[in-house]
């Protein structure tokens, strides 16, 4: 065997390991008994200690330097072993064992802290978490990821060749046209109703399954649970989906589907030939998203495809909650002052996340304490959302994401939005006729379109030039904010 | 640290990583996408790798040779790491690994099989699961376990200390009484009626639950899903149950519940300390079937505790099948010539494990092929029950055992019926009230002392201490056919 090939079987395997401990944590949060929380805790440890020894194995050095990679392909999962090589062993062994031990308990901590509106339950749990992560950022910046900044070096995980500053200049591009599209659309005289009605949980499923397969989510290979906070996990013939259901809000369910379906078919359409490869998976976060949320918002919400939704509301209810498709379409798109992220307009999403993008560079930095939190949370959404936040489970303890140590994700989902702008421009441009399959329910030309000049590809490629490939042009905020505000000003009357 | 505390710890981290093994195993039978199961094998096959690797880690010899047991739990502690080295490294890695690929893609195959009645779809795996295990079997055996007999030392390994030939001399005893017993039973006058009616399945898994509640199952730490093939799985915090439901045979998802429960609430109960310890689970496969007959049957087929579902089935469906308690608790011990193991009387159940023994043997030494184990299990169930198979999903497709390697099994299904005499001998002479807490739906006199003299102590001692020392006297096979004739010829006015 060339080094090569023997790298690749220990790869292979390391990969299906990883796998396994993906299907541990879809477990911790769709099946596991609440009185195990602590034992899986030592679970997930061991597991996290077993990949990190295999991550940082020696061997990993010598066929690293020996291996000829045989094509473009090769070549790229050699970076990306590389890659991980150097972060992995950036890490120490015990940090990445505690901060695996920790974020697992600390996400059944956040479940009853959130259900029980207690920041003081969760804060200590938060503090142990923001200290290991700060300290591994720390450890990866000194090993020269980030540029040896701490967050840079943490984004880098999600989103790599990203930078804080990149980021923040998006967004204060973005910012202006946003606010001011905010403005206009909250003051219009126009206000589309919301829905009314009570819509019952089980045909609530059944039509998030609908919607699922609309989309093109391969049944053989996933399924639909129920969680706290809608995922998605898994590779290759594995790709699993979950979300939540609210009687009377039955778009929460519908559209967080679509959502996670955008992720979990961009895994399954994966070339077969890339499984427990590096590059058998999405591109980075943000390209993940930006599948995400195309399906959900560009194709979800648009007027031809909410058209047909609300006959299958019909169907589903004996009623749509609105009274014409027209209505519908303006409901599915209301733009209204909410505390809850995931359940955000497209208009003021972004929004949300230059919040929590600010917040969470100051927490590594050590410029606010986690004590802190809960003060500048509220602070800041009452600048820039205008309400006062009302309960902690409507701000702070509104995502997992911190509790599991995510610092640096939350910024890949905007740079989704503005992938799928871009992506969505192109399709547009090359599907003239798109709108006349969405409105009959199908949205196979354009996640064909998606399969075959994305997903397929994987990680073959880095975030910016899978994008970039799959346009044809640079990536940019324009498309997005153009999109928007094309949608959202006729729809408002202005 | 000391070399034992090296130990401990590395062992702890295995026994932390079986345990997501065997989470896995559960998950490829209640959630597990039918499109994931290739995959699903590479990824089992790759946690075997890695647990093998473990256990014939070359560091564990220096351990086990300078480790001093600080007391009589860390000596046994001790014994079963040693014990378990030996019998890994007696196993070649390659062999292992594809054991593990091959039973995780053949019990998929199994399923369709038997779903289909197609034993032809089955063969080739099973043909390639039998080579492998008599290739583990003769590994072993040479390695001197089971003084060198491939199926004892394959035995061996589900109930340390027990052999072919102690189990047939065993089987000799008992034959003659259980043939006499059955043959007056079936020939008797007086025959009871079965059960009639509808049992909605959503009824059953309710009353289910209330059974599973009435023995003490912790839902805190457990959990009930459907399967295929009913089954328990996990340690400790997390152990978790499945049943199956047929809407004419309420019997059969309540029994099988309450069977699973016996095998749940015993790792449930093992000493805490004990946990990721070798000594952490259940004594032995014998040990562990003793709890669930004696849960399901002794108690839970008693007249006293019938009495008391009696009335829960009235209040779950409206009805409960027969016309008064005497008839349910006739109904359910009724003893039919009836083609399923898992739905066996307790009459008839050890001669279906005296059938698949003898044929288990056979195919291991290769005396039987698998291509003519059909015609051998249907001559066999033919001369010894006097019914033909009429399907194979009634004769060899319907038990996953040997689809996924376990060879040396089912006698201990048997043995575990032996061990539930002597202990239901031992509890009625300390419990002579216990009949009035069963017609109250109150197990927990029973479960408690069996928590307290047997379950607590888990793998501490051998399968036979374990029992003798709980019941305070050698285990024999009389208990259990003394109980089984004071029981059953009176039921059928003999």
């Amino acid at each position: 065997m060339t080094e090569f090939d023997s790298l690749m079987q220990f790869q292979r395997e390391t990969e299906a390991l990883a796998q396994v401990a993906g299907r541990l944590g879809w477990d911790q949060e769709t099946m596991m008994p609440r009185g195990a929380a602590h034992q899986r805790g030592e679970e997930s440890a061991a597991m996290e200690t077993m990949l990190h020894g295999r991550r940082t194995d020696p061997r990993l050095t010598d066929w690293l330097a020996g291996a000829t990679a045989p094509g473009p392909a090769g070549a790229r999962m050699l970076d990306l072993i590389r890659r991980d090589f150097d972060r992995s062993a950036a890490v120490p062994v015990r940090l990445a064992a505690e901060l695996a031990r920790v974020t697992s308990v600390a996400q059944g901590v956040w479940a009853e802290a959130r259900a029980k509106d207690d920041v003081a339950h969760f804060l200590p749990c938060l503090s142990d978490v923001i200290r290991l992560t700060r300290e591994k950022g720390l450890a990866l910046a000194a090993a020269g990821f980030g540029k040896g900044d701490a967050y840079d070096a943490l984004l880098d995980d999600y989103e790599p060749g990203a930078t804080a500053a990149g980021i923040a200049a998006i967004f204060d591009r973005m910012r202006p046209r946003l606010v001011a599209l905010r403005a206009a659309v909250l003051g219009a005289e126009r206000q589309p109703a919301a829905l009314s009605g009570q819509f019952p949980r089980d045909a609530q499923l059944t039509l998030a399954r609908t919607m699922a397969g609309a989309f093109g989510y391969d049944w053989t290979r996933g399924r639909l649970d129920l969680a706290v906070h809608p995922f998605s996990s898994g590779s290759g013939n594995d790709v699993r989906i979950t979300t939540r259901v609210v009687e009377a809000e039955p778009l929460n369910c519908l559209y967080s589907t679509i959502h996670e379906v955008g992720h979990a078919t961009y895994e399954q359409a994966v070339d077969a030939d890339y499984l427990f490869t590096p590059i058998g998976r999405g591109a980075s976060m943000g390209v993940h998203e930006s599948q995400s949320r195309i399906y959900e918002n560009q194709l979800g919400r648009s007027r031809a495809f909410t058209g047909w939704i609300f006959d299958q509301m019909k169907d589903a209810f004996g009623m749509a909650g609105a009274k014409d498709a027209e209505a519908f379409h303006a409901a599915v798109n209301r733009v209204t002052p909410g505390y809850i992220r995931t359940e955000s307009d497209e208009v003021q999403y972004n929004l949300h996340i230059m919040m929590r993008f600010d917040l969470e560079c100051r927490l590594i930095s050590g410029d606010l304490t986690p004590g802190e939190l809960e003060g500048a949370w509220n602070d800041r959404f009452k600048a820039d959302f205008g309400v006062a936040v009302d309960r902690p489970a409507h701000g702070m303890l509104q995502d997992v994401h911190w509790s599991v140590g995510l610092f640096g994700y939350f910024p890949t989902y905007a740079l989704g939005n503005v992938y799928a702008g871009c992506l969505h421009q192109a399709i547009r441009a090359e599907l003239p006729d798109l709108d006349e399959s969405l409105s009959r329910g199908d949205a196979s030309p354009a996640t064909g379109w998606l399969r075959e000049h994305l997903q397929h590809f994987g990680a073959l490629r880095d975030p910016l030039r899978t994008v970039e490939s799959a346009c044809g042009f640079e990536v940019s905020e324009e498309p997005l904010l153009d999109y928007l505000e094309a949608k959202f000003l006729p729809l408002y009357g202005l």
